[in-house]
């Protein structure tokens, strides 16, 4: 004790900045370690907390979780119309991203298209009445996730859209997303108008036709080893698909050469897909929702599942809590505006595209992807640090996808809300930023993180079916 | 003085490592220099080399000649047939990568290819007939460099092969390549049996004629940018063209489907291509061949615009010595085998390509590739400490070039046979490895070096033309 005092003093603080401010100013050296207490800073949550991480049953729950998420081999096996996908759109029915959300309640975007798909539908004569119709409480609105399927932005999936399916060979279980419009004047921003419409009845039709057609005749195509891939060659399969695309592109395009069609609708098909760096986003999108499906409903496990945004809030599920949503207002977005544009034009961060991170890829996989990180004024160091830091929330890693840049080690796998909890440490998201209207569009992008109320929530849901509880 | 002799000793030592054992061993700290003095070792060369890096002449010439590099913008505006593209091949010629050499001093490779070529032009009814043809003399056998043009290992180029055809936008020269015809029997590993001979005259044909049409109804692709783009999606464009090619593949498809051709044989072009990650390999050569063309013919520049390998020896060219090959034997290939394959196997270095890295990309932007480095088993941090060591002998960096795994810095550009040879670092290559007996094709990869035998000639010969001389 008599040398603690005598030698010069270097001290860690924890807490308040004002004590270490303090030493400093006396002549000593201070560090300020950026710590708060887990749980949030809740003593109880913080208690309840503890005892979850020490429970053998969630450890086990777990590792069955995070080891179907490894072991699912997301195949392409089909196209379908909405319709002949899902039994519940066989009704008037329309899926929207993120968690439930009430019509009133939901943003511009979102009601947009969501106006647009009942004129597509010709539910309604135009939009406007679409808009109306949605009001009156007629059509049933629920989210993608309650049905197996994704959607990135808006994510509206109606009756006669067509949908990617893609199966886990491993187990069996089945996962859709819809086709991605371009960009500029899309669906999935809100923009509801004739040339909107005009290009959702276009891939209803002879894009369904000739890519069903095609993705049969390939009779099968395996997305982890595209996604592997991708992920090598500067895609982070969320905000970058401009390698997946050209992947899936030279699969694709010897196949349809090869059918029974006239040349002018195949050479549509593919000038539409050569056009467009993000179309195989959707597919990634039902990649990743295949895998995690196949984690979903392993009693007491605490990984998450699934992340989601419906526009206003932010939703996860965790494997171990079946149907129930864990909800917070979302999270700012930290990103870059294109010219003329600021945050007060923003929407709130949106779409069901964070089941990329929830996988592992996107945000989690920044270090693949450098280019991203300088779109939204990081560095590639700061990329390959969040991919770094994605691991300490994480059960495990995923051996299928590896990042160059981290000496080929590979990517964070299977958040775990205990862990996300315990250590403050927030998942990161890579994201389009819609304008707050409908039918503007994209007007930048950046990266958020999921709010920890969803992750406190989840886990008192969690303790309260724990057996101390 | 006395303090030195009195204070810790920190030595660093600089020749034989003995000095430092014994320092070591007396208990003080030595560091031992990897240093060897510049110019070889020849006091002579030395003294020669000492006055040239101070030449304000030279560093004029330097200038001018990595400014037209630099400002050159290859763009793909045809397809010709080698006849019709090069003059000296409207007659009985051959084009062979590297250095001039004899047909009795070729390796095998070079020489099976040869044979194969003559056979395919139908100048003898088989390649063994072609082979004694050749060696009969009447053949002429030219580098491809001497006629603007570049090919891959072998490199041959007879007059009924389609070529690439390069723009230099900027200054008008024009550069060439052949044709990738994929892997396992190909011509330039030496393989010549009818399946090879079949493809080339498929490739003479149909491919030419498909490939013509679509790039003539692009009116022009820039290559810059491809590279670019193929540079941050783990591409090197040398040894690893997988992204370049699915680029190229994304931009050809739409015009050929727009041709007025029957379907099938564009059906048939389109698979080839999408078959062959390497497909644009030739286009990067030649790009890179436009690019160094533009600076070569700088009187007194010691700019290197040629580094090519004949299976024998390697040669090098500079913008300031006009025609003059320096010519070394190429030095061994530090790579792995593929199973059954060993060093004892191998032929020389051998090919056009390393026209890549004198352009500033291959081995110099091995930063770009990790996955090459784990191919020839290094690790990304080798690939990025080399494409900064070659920094430290080029004239300067190409800002259309950058790399990501280095914060996006550009990739070293200009190599000068003045610093290669005051720093010893010798420019690096990545290569395939043939196999020594024609036909058997590709049994490895590697990286290689210029040999420094070849920058202590140029630079005598530089010396010889300056003004102290």
């Amino acid at each position: 004790m008599s040398d603690l005092l005598t030698q010069e003093l270097n001290v860690v603080n924890v807490g308040l900045p004002a004590f270490a401010d303090n030493i400093r100013a006396a002549g000593g050296s201070a560090v300020q370690l950026d710590w708060r207490p887990p749980g949030g800073g809740d003593a109880g949550a913080g208690m309840r907390l503890a005892r979850l991480l020490a429970e053998s049953r969630i450890e086990e729950a777990n590792a069955v979780a995070l080891g179907r998420c490894l072991e699912a081999q997301p195949v392409l096996v089909d196209v379908l119309l909405a319709r002949d996908a899902i039994p519940a759109l066989e009704e008037r029915r329309i899926l929207h991203a993120g968690p439930p959300i009430a019509w009133e309640d939901m943003c511009g975007p979102v009601q947009g298209a969501i106006a647009g798909a009942i004129a597509y539908e010709g539910w309604a004569a135009t939009p406007d009445e679409g808009a109306a119709l949605a009001a009156s409480g007629e059509i049933a609105l629920e989210p993608c996730h309650h049905h197996g399927a994704v959607g990135p932005m808006a994510g509206i999936i109606s009756p006669s859209m067509p949908l990617w399916v893609v199966e886990n060979a491993t187990a069996g279980n089945r996962a859709y997303c819809n086709f991605n419009e371009g960009l500029g004047k899309v669906l999935r921003f809100g923009a509801n108008r004739s040339e909107v419409l005009d290009r959702l009845s276009w891939m209803g039709n002879e894009l369904f036709d000739v890519l069903q057609a095609g993705v049969r005749a390939l009779g099968g195509v395996e997305l982890r080893p595209i996604i592997a891939q991708a992920l090598h060659m500067g895609d982070e399969v969320h905000n970058r698909n401009a390698a997946a695309t050209g992947l899936l592109f030279k699969r694709l395009v010897p196949a349809l050469l090869e059918l029974d069609r006239p040349a002018a609708p195949v050479r549509r098909v593919i000038e539409f897909v050569a056009a467009n760096d993000h179309f195989f986003l959707n597919l990634s999108m039902a990649a990743c929702k295949a895998m995690l499906d196949a984690a979903h409903g392993v009693a007491h496990s605490t990984m998450v599942t699934v992340m989601a945004r419906n526009g206003v809030n932010f939703g996860i599920r965790l494997s171990g809590t079946g149907d129930a949503w864990f909800q917070a207002p979302a999270n700012p977005v930290d990103g870059l505006f294109f010219p003329g544009y600021g945050v007060e034009d923003a929407a709130a961060d949106l779409g069901d595209s964070a089941i990329t991170e929830t996988a592992g890829v996107g945000g989690f996989a920044m270090a693949a992807a450098p280019a991203i990180v300088q779109f939204v004024g990081g560095t590639p160091a700061d990329a390959t640090e969040n991919s770094r830091r994605m691991r300490s929330i994480t059960l495990g890693t995923n051996p299928a996808f590896t990042l160059p840049a981290m000496n080929f080690g590979a990517t964070a796998c299977g958040i775990d809300a205990r862990l996300v909890l315990d250590s403050g440490i927030l998942p990161v998201i890579n994201t389009g930023i819609a304008h707050r209207e409908a039918g503007v569009g994209q007007i930048g992008a950046g990266i958020t993180t999921a709010p920890v109320a969803c992750f406190l929530e989840a886990i008192e849901a969690v303790a309260a079916q724990a057996p101390g509880a």
